[in-house]
């Protein structure tokens, strides 16, 4: 398939034809989203922010710019994100008394209003969550996506008693984050980051690193116990029942809208264009007329007759009555990952049915037009199924157990995720990464995989199985 | 009322109590929307998009930044907003070689695109909009959701074959956004604003002028047609059918979000604290049980049981089984504006009745188990339909007609919109503002006003019946 020959290509090409996004805005690593990729990112986002008030997370909003003196008042904070933060210095053609910066990440934004809301163990635990875009300067090349200097987003942050609390709510997290991204299908690992890959200022980070076509991992979220760190720095503290005043601990998590988009996108699509989980489909089903000559208005009142059923029944259907033949529609809808086409023809108009074609296989079927909503209910079904299932055996075919670096080299050359051992310690990792390019991504922590061979560098007792990969 | 004696203070503690907005955010011109105030901003927002999206508009995303070079390309758009533009200079610890503004409005960020997508007649009307923050650097003082450096609205973009073209579309605009306002029970004149005072690059604006308890009107919505403007300075043409290659006409409207909240905190509230319609409350009934010695397990399992049965009916219900005294329920849920509060106290126990209380007169009646859902239903409708009645009758109330300047200084002194006749000099209106402090905001386009005496300034003949205040 050609997304996997020449991924690279074969994205961009999607992500133009089938209108996500239009990649010519005159910023650089600033794109524009067109109303497609809009519509689904929205979707996601629904999706995600469902999940999270009923977790009892609340949504709230906060200003896009940050303080410098507040952005600088986490130590390891500043460092990790220092250099790709932009700066606003001018207000017309005054020069601004406090520059301030465009929020990479939320902490320093929220943590200073948290010190106002929080005052006893009755204000805890404090749950809150938005969906903004943030803003990075990145200096590797930036791809549409996968890595922009502008990137949508969904970031939680919480705050609780103590580090037990604080560790269920990461447990919380994981689950809300593994549901919506197996509702949309994704493949991935679920892996706890070398202490040296942790976001800055957490005490231990986890993430999803969903596989990609060109062996490159995409981080699609991130989950961070933060302990006390932040609240340290911001003086975030509660009166406890028994009067004494604590910090209180935190936990942050973020969803990468645009990221989990790409992994849609690069995880279900193929060489007719994006293929859409029904649910985040903005268009479920297309009805296409197809016109036979003499019969053409008895076709046309027959397809919107089968439109206003499939509509009627609440699914977001679309009737194309446009002027372009039926080939030009079919190669269309294909492209735009439409789940489930509905083709009304002659043959279709005397039996009184309808001929399904479903996106994943491009098999079609018929139905009596009575049948149509249930049959595509059930086809809704058997994609979402279908997509989780390709996409979970591509994820166990890409990944290969590596004990030897000759292995390891060759299984990052080929575009493979690396199951290896490793003592854990940072010098092993840089030196897979100086002679394979892959990274050390972490450990499972969805199950547990005990070590059964030496590290892979320096053959000394391995303390962990983990997942080497390149990444974007 | 409160809020009329003192409306700057009413609405700060409104705006915090209500949980609506933290305005001690730590960077001037910047603030914090709580829970609830997001939640309403996103139902008003969703609103808005349903009507854009059934009209044939299209949600796109667009970035924050512009690049200098796309803002300068109108000549009277930089000069109208030049002035209070922040600007990003830096990266990180390095210049940028070329500085980025953030949107004021978005014309600037999407124009450029809009000449890669626009080729020919077929693909007009081009329609879209984004919900989005602006930036403004606002050198006025500034007011929590009246005046903030970055708030949120909803601008749409149009672009048209021809100025008949365009001039449709505002028709339809001002039919989308008076639907909009209607719905939120809101009233307001649409007014034509004076040449002097249109939006930057526009031939002519529309704009929607709500009426504010301290006399000055509040801005909510604008509807401008373009022109050929800015489709000459970024070069939008398209070919038309005879092969001739045409400039676009286009329009641009936008809805403030923050105002239009703004506007709805204003007009329906009360000493109590908002009082929300309920199409956009986040909670539309609250149920309060009534605890009373001895029979507390049955009055909260009948409350439970009031609560469920709303639930089924999908209306956004809250059970608040908490301790804190009914009394201080009642308070809290008022201050937040729930529109019915449903009391389940021994009596309705015994008599397996719920007692209602409408947010709007706080009268109490009760309705049988059975007949809940429906009476709370018809309550919806009254309370919509009284808050929309008491707000039209305060705009009435509030305008006044003065045929003098004296009578225009008073009206203007005690807080009124005047109604005067006008030359359509601007020099008439400078001395008005400069006597009066009150602005003209335009003449009205929903409704054909004949000027019957001369013009209050000069005693010339009068041109247009306009409307005189103060303004946001």
């Amino acid at each position: 398939m050609k997304k996997f020959r020449d991924f690279s290509k074969w994205f961009d090409e999607v992500l133009f034809n089938a209108e996500i996004m239009d990649n010519r805005y005159p910023v650089k690593g600033f794109s524009v989203y067109k109303a497609w990729g809009a519509r689904i990112s929205r979707k996601i986002t629904s999706m995600l922010e469902e999940q999270l008030e009923a977790t009892g997370h609340d949504p709230m909003l906060f200003p896009v710019v940050i303080s410098e003196e507040d952005f600088q008042k986490e130590a390891e904070h500043i460092a990790g994100f220092s250099a790709e933060v932009f700066w606003i210095t001018h207000a017309g053609k005054r020069r601004l008394q406090k520059r301030m910066l465009l929020r990479p990440t939320s902490e320093t934004a929220m943590y200073p209003m948290f010190t106002y809301w929080i005052r006893s163990h009755a204000d805890l635990p404090l749950r809150i969550f938005q969906s903004v875009c943030v803003y990075r300067y990145e200096t590797k090349a930036t791809r549409p996506l996968f890595r922009m200097r502008e990137f949508l987003w969904n970031e939680a942050h919480t705050a609780h008693k103590n580090w037990e609390a604080a560790e269920k709510q990461v447990e919380t997290a994981l689950k809300i984050y593994n549901a919506v991204f197996e509702r949309l299908g994704l493949s991935y690992y679920v892996l706890k980051r070398p202490d040296f890959d942790k976001f800055a200022g957490a005490e231990y980070s986890i993430a999803f690193d969903a596989w990609n076509p060109d062996g490159k991992v995409n981080q699609i979220g991130t989950v961070h116990n933060l302990g006390e760190n932040f609240a340290q720095a911001f003086g975030i503290t509660y009166e406890d029942m028994d009067g004494t005043h604590r910090n209180v601990t935190q936990t942050c998590y973020g969803l990468g809208i645009s990221r989990t988009l790409a992994a849609v996108i690069a995880q279900h699509g193929d060489d007719h264009g994006l293929i859409l989980p029904p649910e985040i489909a903005p268009v479920q089903v297309v009805v296409i007329p197809i016109p036979y000559k003499g019969a053409e208005e008895k076709i046309a009142a027959y397809a919107k007759e089968v439109y206003e059923k499939i509509k009627a029944a609440g699914l977001r259907v679309h009737l194309d009555d446009g002027d372009k033949t039926p080939g030009e529609k079919y190669y269309y809808w294909e492209m735009l990952g439409v789940p489930v086409r509905a083709e009304v023809g002659p043959r279709d108009l005397n039996e009184r049915q309808v001929t399904l074609s479903e996106r994943t296989t491009l098999k079609r079927s018929t139905v009596a037009f009575d049948e149509t909503v249930s049959a595509i209910e059930r086809l809704f079904q058997k994609i979402t199924t279908e997509l989780a299932e390709r996409s979970r055996l591509t994820l166990k075919k890409m990944t290969v157990d590596a004990k030897e670096t000759e292995t390891l080299k060759k299984a990052i050359k080929e575009r493979k995720i690396a199951r290896i051992c490793w003592c854990e310690d940072e010098s092993c990792a840089e030196k897979i990464k100086e002679e394979t390019g892959g990274e050390i991504r972490g450990h499972r922590v969805d199950t547990e995989e005990k070590p059964e061979s030496p590290c892979i560098v320096c053959g000394k007792k391995a303390e962990k199985v983990v997942y080497v990969a390149r990444a974007y």
